[in-house]
């Protein structure tokens, strides 16, 4: 360890190595008062560091007076030097919760290294602190356990992936941060030049390009720990600055890149956390992960899957069902085993939750009851022949409930998909301590807008179509992608595809894209032009740290495992960030701030700059 | 290895891993096209990628009739899969200068995967290319062999400084890039903010305050691979974006954090370069320094140490020294070793040199040739008693000649210091495989602007003051600073100090650097803070990574590795960056740039915006 002064033959020791083998032994710790005590005139310093806590007791009797007198005075956080012999605790007085819990130190010296006012809110416990406050006092915040174990795990993890990579081949290579502005998707971050004023960098939302270029310039096999930025809306659990695992190999297969992201993960588990992850991860299709569990992103932790039951109500004379699947939509629905017993108050507020939180037009029920067969659904509906499909599709019996919703089978599925989720959370199936992943595969490789109707990629432009499909007849909406996402307990913990090397396809999808040449020329003619000098075929995948940490720690918020984050806001509440500057810096840059529309006069409209 | 298609029983393996031993196996190369040749019917191709060559040829008699055919119409860095039997070359063909010069794959099937274009520059040899058209088309220059090294290396330098670090119990821990700007320094770049319109971040020029609030956190130790942008007008040299290996440790004496940063270089070299790197550094002191090499990042690649004339030339009546010493100015120069036989021509060209590129007023110099003492001074300078001690001071003798600069000593040692470099590069004494380090310790902790007069930190104002000193009372020119900066070959690696961690010293230095309280209070409230709150003392370091990869690969620019450089006017030739944006993105910034004079009309005055 390392030294302030070196004024005593003591050894400077961290508060969490001591042990029973050390009684006797000179030493002095160093670190923050986490605790005084008096009792009877003897003070117990409990002394805290990132390795642990030991406790120093004061003693008038053997102490020096000047340091009794100091160590009467300490105050929570107080940073301290603390100096005396190791002996072991009174029988009856260890502590077994504390890895340092035989022993103590006798001390005899003691130096404030600095004293501390009150800290704002309790550094122990579970007080619900409110997170502004914890924000502007991030430096303390850090200080509780649970944030030093979030931050020396994300070390820890990134630590095991890094040797993993580097192991397999790979060569960590850092791109620009400072690039090019394409109007695509999320918005950029723009930086103003200030030696070509008037014109500006971006910020990356990723290093897509420059890793597609790494591969054409040769290097095989690539990774970053990358920083992104996306200036996107405020939404729940986003931060405008984020860090992914940046991967990009050279003639690969879907299933190569595959096996390279199950090792890292697998690393990253057993060595920060140490838990063994199994794999191969389970493949789904993404059609697949749609129909059992109505998401792209499937919590595997339960089972639960949901179930098409169209077929027991074709032809049924309830109107609502009827008029569905005459418009070809779906009732799709789930059985909630030993459900039925639910009160009809509980279903409806189910039901009251369905179409407030999950955009339900409904939600139907089925309670097969001991007593009877309940059902928020009207008689019409309820036919034996009908109620016996329920019960053959959903295999559901008597005690259960099953749910339904009826709407086009996209909408029907993500419905009955939330409603598993929540079905899942209510049961205590979804433990943070088990880690259930799963590849889903075969993505759509175009989407259209719903509300411009324009086709747009599922994912980016750079995505290779799955081989042996032709791109100039047919469906665009038809053809499938070699991209794959990696989820975890209902996460997307990141995605990859096998991309376009062939400059003629991508100038394909470009066009399928709705992109003019000129557009075409402007944003991506590099990558054209990079194309046509031998690109070797390529592909990769994106991991996205705050995510995999988050879950590893069981944390709600990625906030939880960031050092200092941005708010939901997108401010750093510590260094009062972002905030105004100097006039003279603006003109340097030769940028003009335009003023806002009066807050004052609402009626007036807004400026539209 | 990697597939991407599977069609044989071959075995996929990289350019770089046949030997002798793998005679007679089936296998499958892909890479880049090396070179071809066809030598009587019988086509060789070498095919390369990251791991090295390998010699593929195809034979009219055996190979597939397409794959020949193929074969013969591929041309230099066309990408392919070629598949065939590992063979011994022929006797008396074997090519020691490759790894797998000793076989040759007789190939039988040939797949083109992609098809380049002629590059715009030879890959191979020191053609010298202009370096806007290897910026420009980077992805091509990046495949060049010297390339290929410089940035594995730098993956392989920045492993082992993480590794090291990480056993020595730092965490990594990424700090925010969208900070807040502090109008200090090196200029800022600015990052407007959309969702706080008119308000702007910026990014880091380094993460100093963070990971000094790291401290606070009680992170104990940290480091991190830090991104950080600076933008200065262009200079020599400079990117607007740079990494550094950045650390910081709680309770440590500037030997702690000395003997960490040892550890880290030395396990670079030797893990990255095999080089063997002695610990520890020779340390000198800042005028020391100064005195000896007239420079604070002295090349101890050799001795040639300058001396103080002043003495020799003490009463001289030669007016020019005998002025300038009466100002209490210095002589000082430094013996050339058998430097005597110099032409009378080739000393004018160092007096023209030290004149038109190191700022010299004038440099003198005297030749103990066998026929006699020569001199650029005139014969009153010349007595007897002034050579003799020149020779006594220098250590001269017959053959030798010793040149001197007269001016104030900072000024002479300045001048003394950059002969003794070019002196150095001319007799080969700067051999860039040999690595010679050292500390320069004991800096002043303030200095004056030479132009304003006003005080500044000759670091940054976060430097604690060496122990004893009285910052209240005297001149703070004559304090010192725990600072310290690692050389290695007469280019600084880095810097780093004890920081101050007490609020009331870090007050006292606010002030003598003329700050006032709100001036203070805006810019550093939340430092002195989060000092409050029991801050530990704490130090760290600084190392520039593209600076050390440089000079381990003797590179003469760091842009020779970076992966994607700017160029020296900050821009990416290869995407166009900075550029023109969308007016759309401006507004919902609510930015406007101001238009520039017209610079068609040299003569009206330049705008001011």
């Amino acid at each position: 360890m390392t030294s302030v002064d070196n004024t005593g033959t003591q050894r400077f020791v961290t508060c969490g190595e001591l042990g029973a083998q050390d009684a006797g032994q000179r030493v002095a710790v160093r670190g923050w008062v986490n605790a005084t005590r008096d009792h009877g005139g003897l003070i117990f310093i409990d002394v805290r560091d990132r390795y642990g806590v030991t406790q120093a007791v004061f003693d008038p009797r053997t102490s020096a007076r000047e340091a009794y007198e100091s160590a009467a005075h300490l105050r929570s956080e107080d940073v301290i030097m603390a100096a005396g012999t190791v002996r072991p605790r009174p029988a009856g007085t260890e502590n077994a919760n504390l890895s340092t819990g035989a022993i103590e130190v006798a001390a005899d010296a003691l130096t404030v290294l600095n004293k501390s006012k009150t800290p704002p809110f309790p550094l122990h416990g579970d007080a619900d602190v409110d997170e502004a406050l914890r924000m502007k006092y991030r430096y303390i915040d850090l200080r509780r356990a649970p944030m030093q174990r979030n931050i020396e795990l994300r070390h820890r993890a990134l630590k095991a992936a890094r040797d993993y990579l580097d192991a397999q081949g790979f060569l960590e290579i850092e791109t620009p941060m400072l690039i090019k502005s394409t109007p695509e998707g999320a918005r950029d971050f723009l930086v103003p030049s200030r030696l070509h004023a008037g014109e500006f960098y971006a910020l990356p939302q990723s290093p897509q390009l420059f890793k597609q270029l790494l591969m054409v310039a040769g290097f095989h096999r690539y990774f970053q720990m990358a920083r992104c930025f996306r200036d996107e809306d405020s939404r729940a659990d986003r931060q405008p600055e984020f860090s992914q695992i940046d991967i990009e190999m050279t003639f690969p297969t879907q299933d190569d890149v595959i096996a390279v992201i199950e090792g890292t993960l697998a690393h990253m588990f057993e060595r920060a956390l140490g838990t063994h992850v199994k794999t191969p991860f389970v493949r789904l299709r993404y059609d697949e992960a749609l129909a059992d569990y109505g998401s792209d992103k499937p919590d595997l932790r339960f089972a639960m899957k949901l179930s098409d039951f169209s077929p027991a109500f074709a032809g049924t004379e309830f109107k609502i069902f009827a008029n569905e699947l005459a418009k070809g939509h779906a009732i799709v629905g789930l059985v909630d085993a030993s459900g039925a017993g639910r009160s009809r108050r509980e279903f409806d507020t189910l039901v009251q939750t369905a179409a407030a939180e999950w955009g339900a037009k409904g939600l139907a029920w089925i309670a097969f009851a001991s007593d009877g067969v309940k059902s928020s659904l009207p008689k019409a509906a309820l036919t034996e022949a009908a109620l016996t499909q329920v019960r053959a599709i959903g295999g559901a019996g008597e005690g259960d409930a099953v749910f339904f919703a009826a709407d086009e089978r996209a909408a029907a599925q993500a419905i009955a998909g939330k409603l598993r989720l929540h079905l899942g959370s209510e049961r205590g199936l979804r433990d943070p301590a088990r880690f259930e992943f799963c590849w889903v595969l075969d993505f759509p490789l175009f989407e259209r807008d719903p509300e411009s109707g324009a086709l747009g990629p599922m994912h980016h432009p750079f995505t290779a179509p799955a081989p042996g499909q032709d791109l100039l007849t047919g469906d665009p909406l038809a053809l499938r992608a070699q991209h794959y996402d990696v989820v975890l307990n209902g996460s997307e913990l990141g995605s990859g595809s096998i991309r376009i090397h062939d400059p003629n396809v991508q100038r394909k999808v470009f066009e399928l894209l709705g992109y003019s040449d000129e557009q075409v020329q402007q944003r991506f003619g590099f990558l054209l032009e990079a194309f046509a000098y031998g690109a070797p075929p390529h592909g990769g995948m994106a991991l996205g740290i705050d995510r995999i940490i988050a879950i590893m720690v069981g944390a709600e918020s990625i906030r939880e495992v960031i050092a200092f984050p941005k708010n939901q806001r997108f401010q750093d509440l510590m260094i009062d960030a972002p905030s105004a500057v100097e006039p003279q810096s603006l003109r340097e840059l030769r940028l003009r701030v335009d003023q806002p529309a009066q807050p004052s006069q609402p009626n007036q409209s807004r400026s539209q700059s």
